[in-house]
């Protein structure tokens, strides 16, 4: 069974919301560790296997995954029947991988740029800016509620997740946070979301 | 077929690279876009369908892959026979997906940074530094030519690949070096270079 090393109210709680939404609750192990955090609270968890002591963290003692877009992408490819992922040969495969990395590589860093109050020529020219993100969420979300269209899939709620966290990066679109909340008011995001947040 | 859209001397010459390395030369088309460079020298190209005017891009017409990590494996999924990627199932898939996906948020944003100079807390708790992507390297090609093992995989080509453009970031770690060497070594790595640093 793989192990999904977890800190609650952390990155990883979104991968404990695609796992409960998945239906994988009893198929996956989760390991509480505790991590740094920015206001000094706690600290890395010798036990945390990931070798910079972050949070998610899936192995199975011998294939590991890190990074969040990475953990997605395993777990939709390896439990195709919860519908949440594309697989290979599906219509929407390159759709679904391009959010999924579009994520990792542009929209995560845009976040931490934006929150640090960062920018420089050479970021804009690789990452854009919030307001190209933005513009590409309005254009999946136009006429359909969810990126990849009718449903909610692994994407929405990857791509959602920072919004739960960082309320101030909130765009002033109205299609875009109703999509945030259509997403955040899932049974699923509120029963972990509300259990994550009592824990220790 | 799909058609990629690339740019010479740019970040879509690694997939070119993947192409030719994967055998799939005449089953995917290539169009020639201009982007915009650093120095001014030319500008968006208005045939380019990238929402952000940037390559590489992939399309078949209805679905799309956009970013470097997705077009890997992308093309690796579907045409399996090369090799070079880690199949659905496989016992290296997650540290497949985690390289792909490390690079994209991670490897990526710092050798930006690092060339920017720009250093931050909030940057560092989120990616860490170079340093800890030189130990990661190091630590996979400890006592292995290639990032997974034996062979060169897709992921080998795109990890090594941005040390042919910044060799000023080429860390000082012998087992590092010997590694892009031979990636860059590679007959249709230096066929794809020269060729690529030759067109318009
Ligand atoms: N890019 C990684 C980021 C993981 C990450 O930074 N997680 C935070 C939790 S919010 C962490 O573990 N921080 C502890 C630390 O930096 O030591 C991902 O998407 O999985
Ligand atoms: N994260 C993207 C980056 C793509 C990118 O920035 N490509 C450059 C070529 S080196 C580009 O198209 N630049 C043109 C522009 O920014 O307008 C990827 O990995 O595919």
């Amino acid at each position: 069974m793989p192990t999904l090393y977890h800190a609650p109210r952390s990155r990883s709680t979104s991968i404990l919301i695609l796992v409960e939404e998945m239906g994988l609750a009893d198929r996956i192990d989760v390991v509480n560790v505790t991590v740094s955090r920015q206001d000094g609270s706690s600290g890395p968890d010798p036990r945390n296997p990931h070798p910079e002591k972050k949070v998610p963290y899936l192995t199975d003692g011998n294939d590991h995954v890190r990074e969040r877009g990475a953990l997605v992408a395993y777990l939709t490819d390896r439990f195709p029947e919860s519908g949440l992922g594309r697989p290979v040969g599906h219509a929407q495969r390159g759709a679904f991988l391009s959010w999924l990395f579009y994520y990792q590589g542009v929209m995560e860093p845009l976040l931490v740029l934006d929150w640090a109050k960062i920018d420089h020529p050479a970021l804009h020219a690789t990452f854009r800016d919030l307001d190209a993100v933005f513009a590409r969420l309005a254009e999946a979300l136009d006429g359909q509620p969810y990126l990849l269209g009718g449903g909610c899939s692994a994407v929405d709620l990857l791509l959602s997740s920072p919004f739960q966290w960082l309320p101030d990066a909130m765009p002033e679109h109205p299609a875009i946070q109703a999509w945030i909340s259509r997403c955040a008011d899932r049974p699923a995001v509120k029963a972990i979301a509300a259990r994550d947040s009592a824990e220790q």
